[in-house]
């Protein structure tokens, strides 16, 4: 099992706040591996540990969200059943206490794979999924980021914006199905109706317990045109590299040429667990049956 | 140069307006390849060709695309340059007459991939993106397919649906770089909100000069869900597949299991055309320096 927090440069926030961090990496990582020694899923595992950020005020997702250029917190989320090879997303939602666990009740229950905006909205109010107040999403620190950048960027300038922020979760459960989920807020000041890599499947998320599970952060644009998530299966898939060789190989070769952040979390069905960012910092924590709990923010 | 109309079941519409469709398979292969006799680049050519389609009443892109549960026309489209490996999205567009044309404008001016809903219409208004009203989108093809089903499904019955209905083109030009786009109107009475592979890099696009460039069309979902384009480029830069095989690799022995409808173009860059599907029909038509026009919409 393996969480990330997202993939950045540093930030005199985040150093402020490492043991807040630093709790809400190891929280994550062990809501999940509960759920695993408990004879869950490892979809269910995802879930939780996502679950678990989207409710951390520190994590830009669910409550604690960025705030876009609109003022308005928008979330995109997704996540993926290795063994059936079948995925759920949802972007540019509101209210949705926790997006990932309606991108999983649209995995479940639909036949689509993405719903977006008031259509999310709508699925979630009928099927009782749980909602909260806009109000409810924002901290201090992300509306303080909002005010701060508001007024100082053209829509121009906007669209040449980089963006990233980002949680996520990789799980192989004791049926050595695989699992991958991912959940953002997107970023500080953003356009109303990007969408980032997040709710990409083969971008931001992928599963298949024939190869691995994926989850990953960073600037998400790159993630999007690099199919990070998907390219780091077809590595395993057609070559005999070791999972942590794949992620290595997709991250600092295949996409050396990529001027941003890119990061990744990842898993296989024999439980091995792979981890490479290019970034200066990726939040991040895992634990298997072979290796104790291990909880890191920098190189 | 390559062009798909769309992959599923037959239809009496078909059927009674073979010439039509005939004609304009023709034509949108054509627009694409002058553009490429001229000296253009494989992006124009695409957009070219794609432009042609969804301006073309009978196709389910741009004018003549599909209404959704609400009455309202979204439409979804993507764009992707092998040679700069970069891509441009856009999803539930309204009123933008050629949506693969602001996606192609967000990958050359901006740093997202993917805009949705108000945020990419603000932007066309913004960059002066040529509009049309919304009954410019209608045809009275799709209006009585709407009329037909608008009350016979309740919201469950509408996530149970399967979704197709694309156009997309993929070229290969005289330097050697290749693209791919799609673009389309999703299904008749569809849940608003609903994104299908039209826009998801990776899925129903993807273009990299070292493998090659693909439009998927089908039943979107299961190109989401088994990220078919960059399957496709991934068989090729692993094995040593030619890309026809490629195409049947992925379409009918990977995606085997898949119970619907999967169609794809491809080109690389020495010229070679691929093109497989699962379904009934896929509307298509295909040229180069070797081949004369071929249009076919059966198998």
């Amino acid at each position: 099992m393996a969480i990330h927090g997202g993939a950045g440069p540093d930030s005199d926030y985040i150093k402020q706040n490492m043991q807040g961090y630093e709790d809400g990496l190891k929280e994550a990582v062990m809501t999940g591996y509960k759920v695993l020694e408990a004879g869950g899923s490892a979809v269910d595992a995802v879930e939780a540990s996502v679950n678990y950020l989207e409710n951390n005020l520190l994590f830009n997702a669910g409550r604690g969200s960025a705030i876009n250029h609109k003022g308005e917190v928008e979330m995109d989320a997704s996540i993926m059943d290795g063994e059936k090879i079948k995925a759920g997303a949802v972007s540019m939602v509101k209210n949705v206490k926790n997006p990932v666990s309606l991108a999983r009740y649209i995995m479940n229950n639909t036949n689509h794979v993405m719903l977006s905006d008031h259509g999310a909205l709508e699925l979630a109010k009928d099927e009782d999924i749980e909602l909260e107040a806009d109000a409810y999403f924002i901290n201090s620190h992300q509306y303080d980021l909002f005010i701060e950048e508001r007024d100082k960027k053209s829509t121009q300038e906007l669209l040449k914006q980089r963006i990233h922020g980002t949680v996520g979760a990789v799980a192989m459960d004791e049926n050595g199905n695989v699992a991958a989920a991912t959940s953002t807020g997107g970023l500080t000041n953003s356009l109303g109706g990007r969408i980032g890599d997040s709710c990409i499947i083969g971008g931001g998320t992928y599963a298949n317990n024939k190869t691995c599970a994926v989850s990953g952060t960073g600037d998400g644009e790159f993630l999007i045109n690099g199919v990070i998530a998907h390219s780091i299966a077809s590595v395993i898939e057609y070559t005999q590299s070791t999972l942590q060789e794949a992620c290595d190989l997709v991250i600092h070769e295949k996409n050396k040429h990529v001027e941003g952040d890119i990061g990744v979390i990842s898993v296989n069905a024999n439980g091995d667990i792979g981890i490479s960012f290019n970034s200066e910092r990726m939040h991040r924590a895992w634990m298997s049956t072979d290796v104790p709990l291990q909880v890191k923010i920098y190189n």
